[in-house]
């Protein structure tokens, strides 16, 4: 049966990073009989300057048909004055939304080959690999009332609304501690319990989660401030970090950079279950942005974008063997001292954006 | 005139930092005729043992009346279980929000002594000197509706509201960009934008004010996920920071981090300026919590209570020499290789807290 890829390389360098990803999949389906068909569609401002939208609605269907779909990168300077609704992010945002992929899996690994580059003291950050597990489809980025209010007198408001409800904390928290029994059983829950409501009942809920269904699974609780700086004193203290959508997105941010691979993470983000099919909705991106200063020259990593792919064979079609190959492709790689510009170090070589992506592929081929 | 001080040494280790701020203030009073005069209340879990609350309405008036409040630090294990409405931190916020301290200065300074001490690569933190600019009275922390309501069906519903106005925004860029002058003349400005509409708002009253009052300044706006990644990755192109109270809490903390010297850190929170008298209503606390853990022992690090201290003088009275030299006694007894426990390194000499706050003393009276 087919297994049915939506593509959406957006903006910046998501297009070249996705062309990578292209010649995988190409090779996967000639030899390995993979059976991948793949649709593409348009994201961010270049589906703005299409359609005056992030995204069309054409596209929308696409995307909540497929079974996966990989996304590059939107934005740039171009669309930076266009209005707050057709912004390029919010292409992104009704995506998540739309498909409701509550689950986004931010894996934060220091390469070994790549320790150096991070600007945290080697000892600190080598052979790090913590999870982090971000809730993706609640809290301040979606929660109503959202808007800015004019008060008269040249006076405005502006106004975000973080709501959590229980189910919520209880499907995110039951993803993290599912992941955690894969790894080392730990979970670490963060949130701003004593000044925020939404983290009291964050707090609640994890706990008692815990309680029911997990109690095999060690369970921390940490304020999302002490999180940030214990990421930075001592990372790899942690195993699992579930959190909301907000302390999510700086934490993981944080936790990408102490890794010194920031153009190198992936992550997924993932429906729940299909009650029939058992099938989860999934969407997989490189934590790095467009990047447009070095857009159309060549010279980008696509490292990102094809272990988002790994990650998609991992999680939406069990292709274990064939993601563990393709990560194991892409750390022979860096063993063997090829290198784009941004992870450049001496006594390396440098290469662009294509024989990258050649040097993996021949490397996946040789496993 | 007297110089009013108001002491509340709070939980854990607070009273014993405090302790050592007592010690100058006595010197100062006797040799350098400073006319401090000191009442001392309680807050915290010690005000929730004695009067059932974070903090009595007698000491709130105290407070309201002093020249500046000296902060200790809030809670422990005693009271992780009391009531939200009366937990440890609900002293500190009440005093934050009915003193209007709106404007939170964080330095975020690297002590060269102590620059190995830092989790980063010496070269990425030797010299580190940010301001990070608070805001402390706004924001989610204290926007309704901020509430847990319960939906029926086993669900709940945790609510919190962030809310900014025009000239909220206004005063802390104010204070900002004042600040920058005094500097290196440059601000970097954080928000999400991209997501919060009180970001949109923030962003553009940032960036009027600037236009109007400040365009002397040099002026960058950062997204506040990037701007944690770029703290870790290159945190010395920063000057001042200013953000909001959420954000700030976590990036304040990354920062303090970064820089090995945490329990060294101190704060100022400021109100604006009577406007007859021209004075600001102001606490100063240390950036650390009250660590119980080690709470009692003699061996907490006072550095931070007495920068912050330094801090009062600088801002409440004006008395920029003994600042400095209060400063600088730290750092030349740190020179010496006199070290906490928290901060000991090969080849110092450890001490307990009032041995430390007696060479800082020693130091200052020599200068
Ligand atoms: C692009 C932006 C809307 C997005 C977010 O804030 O979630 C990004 O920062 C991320 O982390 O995926
Ligand atoms: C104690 C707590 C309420 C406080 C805050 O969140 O503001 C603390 O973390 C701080 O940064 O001063």
């Amino acid at each position: 049966t087919a297994r049915n890829l939506f593509l959406l390389p957006g903006d910046g360098i998501g297009p070249e990073a996705m062309g990578e990803v292209r010649k995988i999949i190409a090779y996967m389906n000639e030899v390995m009989n993979a059976g991948f068909v793949t649709d593409e569609g348009l994201v961010g401002g270049s589906a703005y300057d299409a359609h005056g939208a992030a995204i069309s609605e054409g596209d929308m269907q696409k995307a909540l048909a497929a079974d996966a779909v990989l996304f590059g990168a939107v934005g740039g300077p171009k669309w930076d004055s266009v209005p707050y609704e057709v912004r390029p992010e919010a292409g992104l945002l009704r995506l998540r939304k739309d498909l409701q992929l509550f689950a986004n899996l931010r894996p934060a690994i220091c390469y070994p080959a790549l320790a150096s580059a991070s600007s945290l003291k080697p000892e600190l950050v080598e052979g790090l690999d913590i999870l982090i597990i971000r809730e993706l489809t609640g809290g301040v980025y979606f929660g109503e009332p959202k808007e800015i209010i004019d008060l008269g007198n040249g006076q405005k408001r502006g106004i975000d609304t973080q709501v959590y409800d229980t189910y919520e904390i209880e499907r995110i928290a039951g993803v993290a501690f599912e992941m955690a029994r894969t790894r080392q059983n730990r979970v670490c829950s963060m949130e701003k319990r004593n000044v925020m409501k939404s983290g009291v009942l964050w707090n609640q809920v994890v706990t008692e989660t815990h309680k029911a269904k997990y109690s095999d699974v060690q369970l921390e609780h940490m304020l999302a401030d002490a999180g940030g700086m214990q990421l930075v004193r001592q990372p790899k203290q942690f195993d699992v970090i579930v959190t909301d959508n907000l302390f999510g997105d700086m934490l993981s941010d944080v936790a990408a950079m102490l890794t010194g691979s920031l153009g190198m993470l992936p992550s997924a983000s993932l429906g729940a279950p299909d009650p029939k099919t058992g099938k989860r909705k999934a969407l997989y991106e490189p934590v790095h942005g467009s990047a447009p200063d070095i857009a159309g020259k060549g010279i980008a990593n696509p490292i990102a974008m094809i272990a988002s792919f790994a990650m998609c064979l991992r999680y939406s079609f069990n292709l274990v063997k064939e993601a563990d190959n393709l990560e194991k492709a892409i750390a022979n790689v860096l063993d063997k001292g090829i290198r784009t510009g941004d992870i450049m170090a001496e006594g390396c070589t440098k290469v662009g954006t294509t024989d990258m992506g050649d040097a993996i592929l021949a490397e996946f081929k040789a496993l």
